[in-house]
């Protein structure tokens, strides 16, 4: 048994010994290999190469990455001050651009080099990065157990992209409500879009569910308004990358179609994060900046071309579905029904 | 330059010298292959290994499987009766379920066998199948021009699957009103969704843009309601698979949930299909049969395997719009905006 191989939970994101080791979730669900990084340029790279994706990891694996450019740093003999940490900080910073825990992971590991100074800095760099894991850990059990409690016995469920362990320190955002759900017998089927272009869905969430023998099925993205229509679903639920004040939230592309559909046949839409998705400082979703990946990305799967020579293609990789389409926001500090900015103020502000 | 290499259309079905050519649509874009077939068995298994589709082209390829069986039986020495041909027509009408260009066709095949008798009889069959063959082609550049003529100048579209030259004699359906409505300098984008899990609009329609040299960029199926939010399309153009009596219409998986978001989003939907494709027959969509594909499809494209062993999933490959959702219906008889049971009553009744 390796220390990615769990119960109920992986590891996409293991520090130790002064390395960053990151599950290639490239390669999954066939290869379970790692990515060593000893340097934020390496860590930046693995974030924006989808080594590791999912808003929480990329955070955790961001905070990591300060702690090893603070380990270079004095391995040269250079003091680790805020200015030699800078270019790392940008660096990492810039390396997706729509998840928000990205740079609320390095504002936390900002303040602490503002308030630490000499030979303390390394182990409290460190300190911070491992707070953030672990409490992103027990955010995401404390979150299982409150969406699970809007749930109906004999639920059945639809989620997208994956929020799993895979995202997250452990246990998942969505998933993780999932997770509990099923362990209080609640979840009688979860459905999982593919989610194109990477296919988080099909390879990553599907894997996790089979782990946990939660009996979960596979479906095409475009199959959701059917299912929907059939009435096999009574939830759709969704992580999310940055929620703005007023609760429009981000998250991977196709969730906003998801949402439009759930309120169109009356199935309940909730919305799985850490209280560090939610970004007062952004009003609304129009101020969110969407990533547009390359064309590529839709060219094939694998080595597989599918699409002809001289194609082009629209690759926006998130989407935001507004405040009104969410029926429930479920964070560690709690539930918001329907939210705006009114609640997310009271909750937040 | 071979059949198929023709200007603004390709030949998805060619009857010659006794042989049915079909282009295999499973190794496009990159081979041009073609499968031939002598017999009737050898075109359903065409038909349902998807060598052959789109609703018109395999009610084409069924009448000349009718051809083929009329000519196995003149080789045998044996008499070319309804009865001696009935096999055949019921193994090519269970071929594939939900579109019902298939029966139509074959019902088309069995007035000729009706109506003739003794050595007519296969030249009949023949004749029935070039004017099944002929009509089609017909009937799209008359969708085309009618389609196009609901355009206004600078328009930009979305489409999903394939409906061109390669799902139809020739010019397509949905295809069609863009080419039209492109020849016509009225079109300024196509968009195309990918169309999991067969990827005909990555593979087919991206591939029939650029020959027709029709600005065009492919989008994840799950994209669609952001594209629309940005107001990028003013309609979605689909074709159809069978067609009710009170205009609620089958088509590829997905198309519904466009047709909900583009409601949602002010943005129009047309659907365009030759009158054959409008079932009287069936009184609404809850009567249409959905078939439902193998699981398999969904884990991999090509020999790429994307998801882990022990997968289940849910495969349906069509889905029903409701005529509420429709804003325009194109035949080839004509226009009808907002179609009803009254509407198609006095057009098809």
């Amino acid at each position: 048994m390796n220390e990615f191989d769990r119960h109920d939970t992986v590891r996409a994101v293991a520090f130790a010994d002064g390395v960053l080791r990151l599950l290639d979730q490239r390669r999954l669900p066939f290869a379970e290999t790692t990515v060593e990084c000893r340097s934020a340029d390496e860590v930046a790279a693995a974030i924006r190469d989808l080594v590791v994706r999912g808003a929480p990891a990329i955070g955790i694996a961001a905070a990591w990455g300060v702690v090893l450019a603070a380990q270079q740093l004095a391995a040269a003999g250079q003091a680790i001050t805020p200015q030699a940490l800078e270019p790392a900080l940008a660096q990492l910073n810039a390396a997706r651009p729509t998840a928000v825990n990205l740079a609320w992971a390095l504002a936390r590991m900002r303040s602490v080099l503002a308030r630490t100074s000499g030979g303390d800095v390394p182990a409290a760099l460190a300190r911070e990065a491992r707070s953030i894991q672990d409490e992103d850990l027990a955010a995401n059990r404390r979150m299982g157990e409150l969406g699970a409690g809007l749930i109906k016995p004999g639920s059945s469920v639809l989620t997208h992209c994956n929020t799993g362990s895979l995202a997250t320190a452990g246990f998942g955002t969505a998933l993780g409500v999932i997770r509990a759900g099923a362990a209080a017998g609640k979840i009688a089927q979860v459905y999982a879009g593919e989610t194109r272009p990477w296919l988080q869905g099909a390879r990553l969430t599907i894997w996790e569910l089979l782990r946990d023998a939660i009996p979960a099925k596979l479906i095409a993205d475009s199959a959701a308004s059917h299912l929907m229509q059939s009435g096999a679903v009574q939830w759709v639920i969704v992580g999310a990358d940055r929620i703005a004040a007023n609760g429009d939230t981000a998250n991977k592309i196709g969730t906003y179609q998801l949402a439009i559909s759930a309120r169109h046949h009356g199935v309940k839409f909730m919305v799985v994060a850490p209280a560090s998705t939610v970004d007062m400082a952004t009003p609304d979703g129009a101020h969110i900046h969407i990533e547009l990946r390359e064309p590529g990305e839709l060219f094939g799967i694998g080595g597989q071309r599918t699409v002809a020579a001289g194609a082009d293609a629209w690759n926006p990789v998130f989407d935001v579905t507004p405040a009104q389409l969410i029926d429930a926001l479920v964070t560690e500090r709690g539930v918001i029904e329907r939210p705006d900015a009114a609640k997310l103020r009271e909750a937040f502000g």
